[in-house]
């Protein structure tokens, strides 16, 4: 399979593509751009990945920037940064995506345990994360072609020790989890799925 | 208590506004204002509202407009209509509203069973839905003051029958059970939850 992996660089990014380059050809992307570049705040640029691109079909996404800072420096100009980053990022990859995807290819969008499970600070990913997931369910049902959508939404992850801090009592999930999390969403059936890696 | 019906010239609305106008004093919000204006789409429309009306107890929010239609028109534009309006349209009634509502007041937010029960042509309600309920649960736990926040969840209701088609099997909840649900968050203790009136 020809997959790309946008958020490439990242903690999750870095892992996902050295487990799954063993089986498959993987396209890394991001803003710095290993292999391609993108910034999922702009339309435009994730079209011009796709062009670039060619024909793939996975997108796995682990890219979704939110603001993260106290409840009372919250208003409408912070919140911005999870609409345009996690939300229509990760959104508008599947909107243009589906265009360029193979037939019975997926879409594997980032989420996170904060939509059911708040932890201060963080009300921007809740919702940005609350989105995509009704996102998901909306797309499944919408997607032609047998290409497939699911998110994958772990709790905080190992390799992330930065923000155990603020996740008290959550046991981290290991990157092994999260890979196979990943694993479920792009190579089984499932589709409209919140799947939970744990 | 003084409640601000935002939405009030609406179906939901108008039912909320007869039905809790013989206990409570009903302050009416829409665009076109029979008591307030608001155009929720706009933080300064939304922080003129609050100034105008003084201090309340209660908001009630059944404003929230997004983009029907169907898929293959739905692009980056046409997602900011739920996004500008029952998202952050709603977002920025508590962001902004916290800082007048009285201690101990309530916000009740209006999301849908398509959070979790998508129908076709409404991916961007099932976003907008779950942005919201993702915000509620984290606005639950930083607001201060005694302050609620909760979202009611029904699906199509009985006073919208040009919706059914679009709900196949979906038994519409009555206006009294609507009615029933705002009751239970506004004058309820609970904080958090989002209520499916039903
Ligand atoms: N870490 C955790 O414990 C945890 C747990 C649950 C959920 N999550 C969620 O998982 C996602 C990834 O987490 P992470 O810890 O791996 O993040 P990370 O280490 O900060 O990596 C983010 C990746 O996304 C890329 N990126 C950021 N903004 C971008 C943009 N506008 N366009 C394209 N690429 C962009 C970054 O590269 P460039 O900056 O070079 O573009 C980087 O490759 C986040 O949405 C986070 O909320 C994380
Ligand atoms: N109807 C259903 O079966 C059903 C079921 C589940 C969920 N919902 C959700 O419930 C909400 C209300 O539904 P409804 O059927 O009562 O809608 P509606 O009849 O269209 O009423 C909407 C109300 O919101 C106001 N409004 C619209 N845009 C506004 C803006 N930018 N700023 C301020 N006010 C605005 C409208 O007045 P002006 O246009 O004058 O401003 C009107 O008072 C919607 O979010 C809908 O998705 C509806």
């Amino acid at each position: 399979m020809k997959i790309i992996i946008v958020g490439a660089s990242g903690t999750m990014g870095t892992y996902l593509s050295s487990a799954f380059e063993k089986e498959h050809e993987i396209v890394r992307a991001d803003r710095s751009g290993a292999d391609v570049q993108v910034d999922i705040t702009s339309p435009e640029s994730i079209e011009e990945m796709y062009k670039k691109v060619g024909t793939f079909d996975a997108v796995i996404s682990t890219a979704g920037p939110t603001f993260v800072g106290p409840w009372n420096k919250l208003t409408d100009k912070e919140f911005r940064q999870g609409i345009e980053g996690k939300m229509m990022g990760q959104i508008n990859l599947v909107l243009i995506g589906q265009h360029y995807i193979n037939a019975k290819g997926s879409f594997s969008l980032i989420t996170g345990a904060l939509t059911h499970d708040p932890q201060k600070n963080f009300a921007n990913a809740s919702a940005a994360n609350g989105a995509v997931e009704g996102f998901v369910r909306a797309a499944a049902i919408e997607l032609q072609n047998g290409i497939r959508i699911n998110a994958v939404s772990p709790t905080v992850i190992e390799n992330s020790p930065q923000y155990f801090p603020y996740f008290p009592g959550d046991i981290p999930v290991t990157m092994k989890q999260l890979e196979f999390g990943f694993r479920k969403s792009a190579f089984g059936a499932n589709t409209g799925q919140v799947i939970k890696p744990h």
